[in-house]
């Protein structure tokens, strides 16, 4: 094997430099910038006799013929727009190591033909809503979606168009119908690998997820003249909520719950808050106990509230269940982990990826690498090269396992 | 008597109409509606003889003098400018009752001169200082002061020329050498005398102020991928504390404490806050107990930010001193209150007025009137007329007890 982990993440530092920012790598839906990506990957599928197209979502795909006649298919991938101010390796690395598990594997006969896909929209930052290219593969890409606005009053099906693309032929731009199997690799965007001192981690469920809007209100009254027992403060309300919040989210195990974007009004330093607006998010590999927690921390709010002559209410903005990855790939992930000498703990991703809209259709699989520092999203965001080799050599076992299967 | 509270709320009515802007009752320091005042107030001194003049620092003054020998004089007053968005009670009513106390008194032979006065400035809206009016008075309007600029680039030296006075005659702006005492009616602004069912408070102290910047930092971190042992979620740390200073504050008789004006970052549902900054505002007659109770506070947040692994700063941005009122003429406003027949309770005032500036070189009185729901500097702000009768037959009382000692 020739390619190694350090030249994969120069690959993934020449994408970051195809940006729509001069200053970062800020890449969304379909802006020109992404042109770049394609002919900078295409060229490299190409070289290896990958056949690539662009299907109507803007999806990458190039695909790895190893016999004309084969009917199963294998999908490896991820996505290709980042964040605004973004790092260089979430999304993008799960592709590159797709093309490089190609590159590693192309001179050997197997009964196997490898689609590599890198998605056109993962993060939701264009159009307000995620998962764009991957909704396109099982059909979800559908009226309601095309007719989405960006900032500047453009259509998601005028997107397309302006990209070259023509928006009638999305029902082209689904999943192939010989694919068995999805394999997404992935930075972890978190510190739990790193805490456990492992490279690898293969991940066995997408936490769902509950997000609130809250208000807590009360009397917005001068801060020296109104004495301790006659107060209504929302901030007073909104901290004792919030402490307990954590308090409760510590005691279940595996669950997270983050109270943040918090603001209070009138921002006067001698006027006692009137109004704390929050954020709530919640997420946890049950959905049962997701919906449960949710349930007591709005009824802890409420008694507070109450107790306080305080108003509250909470505003549902997302209600996303939890999805669960394929039992046999995860299984055989674990093992292709362990043939490289690594021993991948089995984690629950806190985070949302393309997997779990593919998940929906096809068995998936998703394989997590180290992020140092626990950081993403920032152009801070690294991988290590020692565990890009690990990653590209567990795909290659990975790939190898499941052409005998 | 003839004059009654109806006709004094009706004065304040017509006054709040003078402003700055055309849809609220906004005042500032020596902005053109001041004129409007000057001569609605200057023609009804006036019309009882008075002597009025607008010294040079701004405020309005109108002299009552029963006989030209008189050596000793009392200054009744408060200010005339407002808060934005102001009532038309907050100051105003006390320069009102000022001169409704002359027009009750002015056929009475008393051997005691009355000087009433409008202050110009006690709000600091304009130059984010306050009490420029009342600093004239004790020589404090000093160069440094003058030399502050407004939001336009306006010098106060210079505002006082655009209205038409001379700042190079701010020296004569000062008490009058015969001045033995000084009386303020204010507006409570808070709820405590509503709240004990009596219409007069009477102002033993003005509290002590520290005020503070405050900031918690953390990172902020993915709210999904970072478990709950291995976050430094600010905003968790800024909420434990704000309940400790609430609870702590509440163990005190007489001590407010106010956490208010939160806002973190990012303000992201689904990232951790990294960075929370709040106000602390903290408030006692005695300057001890507050030094040692914001001692206390800020100890606390360091201990909850160690212990977190957060930093936690706080800034001073003020350390106001209390300042206690006359004893002498307390008692005297007490027996003034009580011959009208209204048990005045004995208050704390958390907020400034001018009487703390003018305490500091005359013997000053401060009497509250019940502020219906505690509202003040805003358009609901009011009184009862029932309460201005009390307070003008109080002050009558007053003024005819301090003439005969």
């Amino acid at each position: 094997m020739t390619i190694c982990g350090r030249d994969l993440i120069a690959k993934c530092d020449s994408i970051a430099k195809f940006s729509e920012s001069s200053s970062d790598t800020t890449r969304t839906f379909l802006r020109p910038a992404m042109h770049q990506v394609h002919d900078f990957l295409g060229d490299w599928m190409r070289s290896l006799g990958m056949q690539v197209t662009i299907d109507a979502a803007g999806n990458l795909r190039g695909l790895h013929q190893t016999a004309p006649a084969s009917a199963r298919r294998l999908l490896i991938g991820s996505h290709l727009d980042t964040v605004p101010a973004a790092g260089a390796f979430d999304g993008v690395l799960g592709v590159v190591l797709g093309v490089a598990i190609v590159e590693a594997l192309k001179d050997i006969h197997l009964p196997l033909d490898i689609e590599v896909i890198g998605f056109s929209e993962e993060e939701g930052v264009r159009f307000g809503v995620p998962f764009l290219g991957s909704l396109a593969l099982i059909r979800k890409l559908d009226q309601t979606l095309l007719a989405l606005s960006d900032r500047q009053g453009i259509s998601v099906a005028e997107a397309i168009r302006q990209f070259g693309l023509d928006s009638n032929q999305i029902n082209g731009a689904t999943v192939h119908p010989p694919t068995i199997g999805y394999l997404e690799f992935h930075i972890e965007q978190g510190p739990v690998l790193e805490h456990l001192n492992r490279p690898l981690g293969v991940v066995e469920a997408i936490a769902g997820q509950s997000r609130y809007r809250t208000e807590f209100a009360g009397a917005a009254n001068h801060a020296g003249t109104t004495p301790m027992h006659l107060r209504r403060d929302a901030l007073a309300g909104a901290a004792e909520w919030i402490t307990s919040v954590e308090a409760q989210a510590r005691g279940i195990g595996g669950l997270v719950a983050t109270v943040s974007a918090a603001h209070s009004e009138p921002q006067a330093g001698n006027v006692i808050a009137g109004v704390v607006r929050t954020s709530l998010d919640v997420r946890h590999a049950s959905d049962e106990v997701r919906r449960h927690a949710v349930d007591e921390m709005l009824q802890q709010a409420s008694q507070i509230a109450n107790r306080r002559k305080l108003s509250f209410k909470a505003d549902l903005s997302l209600d996303q269940s939890s999805v669960m990855m394929d039992l046999f790939l995860t299984s055989l992930a674990r093992r292709a982990c362990l043939e490289t000498g690594c021993e991948a703990p089995v984690m629950i991703s806190g985070a949302g990826h393309d997997a779990m809209i593919i998940a929906q259709e096809i068995p998936s699989a998703m394989i997590f690498l180290r992020s140092p520092g626990g950081l993403s999203h920032c152009p801070e965001e690294s991988v290590l090269s020692g565990d890009v080799d690990l990653a590209l050599a567990a795909g290659i076992h990975f790939v190898r396992e499941f052409s005998n299967h």
